[in-house]
């Protein structure tokens, strides 16, 4: 396990949730597993008036709750870790405050700044990002010459490609390309990292990962739960720009990327910003017949009345913000001519999951009969479940025991879960490692974020338009049925996993 | 579930083992699950002068131990298939005794000869089946005209190539082709059969079943028992007789065969001849290199003593004969060119398996790195569990949950005992119900036969040889340490399939 040299952590937006939730207790974590420099430090920066012991206080709470469970000395281990943490006072828009800053870095780290590491991670609001990079940069706290610097910031990389295209052009005017870090925490998940070393550690999936054997591609990702108190981001947000534009696409471009020169960071993402550039661009005239948009209405869910979209706290009564969002397209390239893809998201789904099905053709002629006794021919299909239940299923056809010769289809299955004695890192555990020792090949380069702007861009066009129907569906069901439509006119399905659902009259498949 | 026209089956030597053991326990089966016809009764002939009820008390006998033990009313079900039993002591040698049979068998089937079906089921030594075809044929018992008339034979077919040719050169002077079912009771295995469905019902299999994306093939039949009371038999017949020129060849046959046109019999079996006519013919004097023989000596096993092979009962002490074979060989057609077939078959071997192994080529290119560090690069492997725990296992490469992307192995896998609500059928239970409704698929055709028998005929030439080393293997061992020179001068590994063995200090893997 490689160990990243010395550095300091300067946390932007320190007493906010995400820190206390998330990336402290990842922090420790890494700690824990011995994945942290021997020497190392967390400074907390934000508005707040915390003293260095009120921070750790806080933090303390934090990780009581949200830390791992099942470690032996646990408090123990807390205990020690909080004496790492540091907490610096500033007003983040004034430039001023930042020669406290770098003062204050100079005391921790024991070096100036161009000699020491630190990695800022803005866990703010977006509309902060320029400005922090800015003010940082002013007081030289950019200096990448003995010492390393570099900017980890949280999605949304803009709200659509004007501003996208704005925010790199600022941060870039402070910061170099190879110092950003664009966080996207679906890869850090193992699952997700996973889809290449399949891909590309095993000899038989490649010869059929290509148009002459794959039918189709379906993506979905979807929630049971509603909008969690998130109300009045979401709705400024939607599925869109929540779950698709970046979550989504990164799963495409896993899926459909050709085999990578080498394992580094820019031999992958160059791959995965071909595919990018390889998408079939969507008229806005054709948005409604290749994207639907829907909106989760009242509804019974096992038994319970779950309020509808525009009845939740934070939500505009009159809201056209869609919850929902599926989608049919195209990648032109050699490998992919003419394959569909199909994706799609939402929520007050009937479970959560996260999952990749390729569905590979039928075979070209078919001697066996079907358990039905008909001639039936589904392709196989490979399942890569992303979340929950993490592994990968292969459906394929056996003969059922008996007289005769007819078919039918099992799993051949693998479950994360049975991996016992591997612990599965939290995906901002990978993350802020993976960052701590500069490898950014998790992390989304500026030109394939752009290009996936590009690629929704015409989308949010059409939606701002009345005409483009906003479908309503029932909480806790598929999405609207518009979205069947998508799938070769209703003549495919989307497949409906649901695995530990509780039946409530709904179809389901494994 | 199709149920044949009413039959008499005739069972010669019936008062023998394999009766008792499996053929009426299969027939019992047959009518518990509704496949047998609505008209039908078993008449038993033997030299054995019994009447009708001395033969149901002694399969009434053989019911009771050998029948399914978790029937509901399983008294009262053996009674009554009991009524169905018949028995006629003649001379098999003796024609004249075959009128007696003749009249017996129209008073049972209420019909003369040439109206009624008839299937004669040969459990009776090799060297009768000629003489009682000839008697049936004496007195118009071989009459195929309004009433169909079947033979059964179990193997062997003929000690050597010469041997076969004269057994189904006498038969079809008294039975057509299409009477004859040669029976191999692997074919009637679930999990054979299951080969087929499994490459021609799935369309992911097919483009990588060839020479472009296959390594070579492993076949491994071995068990741990020795001689089982079969000694003086077995000692004049050997490894290669009793199960690699039958069995094994068979496997071959349905793992290397091209997409047949279609489900019928001819169909298949056309397809498994051109397998066989395609093997690359070995010269006598390379047996040596690509064939490698073996006899058990006494070893500890598990902590007791093993006999060896020559202190057997019934074995010569000077016993030449092979308890072991091993051999690798070619397929010179346009899918198999230049991929190697390794078998191996043994007695007193650690444990009981049968199952096929394709070994994947490794990915043309490596960029991730195996779980070791090292940039080892074992192709993927698709393992057909014949037996026991019939299933299906794919070893594929995932990524190692944590920092990196370094690879590791796991077992995508399929156990036919998850398939709880089916009931899997015995093989006799199969063929003896193909074989009423005349379905000859799972049985040899007398070409195929024939084929097989030339293909070893060099083998069995080279080993009247003194000089052609006879090796010695530990009982309880993987055979001797010549057959690992066999897979490319040692190179390459056998598999060593040892699931739910006592692990005496053995590698072993699943």
């Amino acid at each position: 396990m490689k160990k990243p040299e010395s550095l300091v952590l300067v946390i932007f937006g320190a007493s906010g949730d995400l820190n206390y939730r998330k990336l402290i207790p990842a922090i420790f974590e890494l700690g824990n597993q011995n994945m942290l420099p021997d020497k190392f430090s967390v400074l907390g920066v934000g508005r707040s008036k915390l003293t260095d012991s009120d921070f750790r206080v806080k933090m303390y709470n934090g990780l009581k709750e949200f830390a791992r469970k099942d470690l032996d000395d646990r408090d123990e281990l807390i205990d020690k870790f909080c004496e790492k943490l540091y907490y610096q006072a500033i007003d983040t828009k004034d430039a001023a405050d930042y020669e406290t800053l770098r003062t204050r870095l100079k005391t921790i780290s024991k070096h100036s700044e161009c000699d020491a590491n630190y990695l800022y991670y803005l866990a703010t609001p977006p509309s902060m990002y320029e400005v922090i990079a800015k003010n940082l940069a002013s007081v030289n706290l950019n200096c990448n010459e003995n010492g390393w610097k570099r900017l980890i910031i949280e999605k949304p990389f803009g709200y659509d490609l004007e501003t996208a295209l704005a925010l790199n052009h600022q941060l870039l005017n402070y910061f170099d390309e190879d110092q950003l870090y664009r966080i996207d925490h679906y890869l850090g998940k193992e699952t997700v990292q996973n889809i290449m070393v399949t891909r590309f550690s095993n000899g038989i999936f490649e010869p059929l990962w290509n148009r002459n054997y794959i039918d189709r591609v379906e993506i979905t990702s979807c929630e049971s739960i509603g909008l969690a108190g998130r109300g009045g981001y979401y709705d400024g947000s939607g599925a869109l720009r929540d779950m698709l534009q970046n979550h989504l696409m990164q799963l495409v471009g896993l899926v459909a990327m050709e085999a990578p020169a080498t394992a580094e960071s820019n031999s992958i993402r160059n791959e995965t910003l071909k595919v990018f550039q390889s998408l079939r661009r969507i008229h806005e005239e054709d948005v409604p017949n290749c994207v639907v948009r829907g909106q989760y209405m009242s509804s019974q869910v096992q038994g319970e009345q779950v309020k509808g979209y525009r009845e939740e706290e934070g939500v505009d009564p009159e809201s056209r913000t869609e919850t929902f969002a599926a989608m049919k397209f195209y990648i032109d390239n050699w490998r992919w001519s003419g394959v569909p893809f199909y994706i799609r998201t939402g929520k007050r789904m009937p479970t959560r999951v996260t999952e990749i099905v390729i569905h590979f053709k039928p075979t070209p002629h078919r001697i066996f009969l079907k358990k039905s006794g008909l001639r039936g021919n589904e392709g196989n299909e490979l399942i890569i479940r992303i979340q929950p239940d993490e592994g990968l299923l292969l459906k394929y056809e056996m003969k059922i025991p008996g007289a005769g010769f007819r078919s039918q289809r099992v799993n051949l299955d693998f479950h994360y879960s049975s991996l016992q004695h591997d612990y599965i890192p939290e995906a901002y555990e990978r993350l802020l490692h993976d960052c701590m020792l500069g490898d950014s090949t998790l992390f989304q380069r500026g030109d394939a974020v752009e290009a996936s702007w590009r690629f929704v861009e015409p989308i949010l066009r059409a939606w701002k338009k009345e005409e483009v129907p906003l479908h309503g569906y029932p909480a806790g069901s598929w999405g609207p049925t518009a979205a069947a439509e998508l799938m070769e006119d209703g003549k495919k399905n989307w497949r409906f996993p649901c695995k530990n659902l509780v039946d409530d009259g709904m179809y389901c498949e494994l």
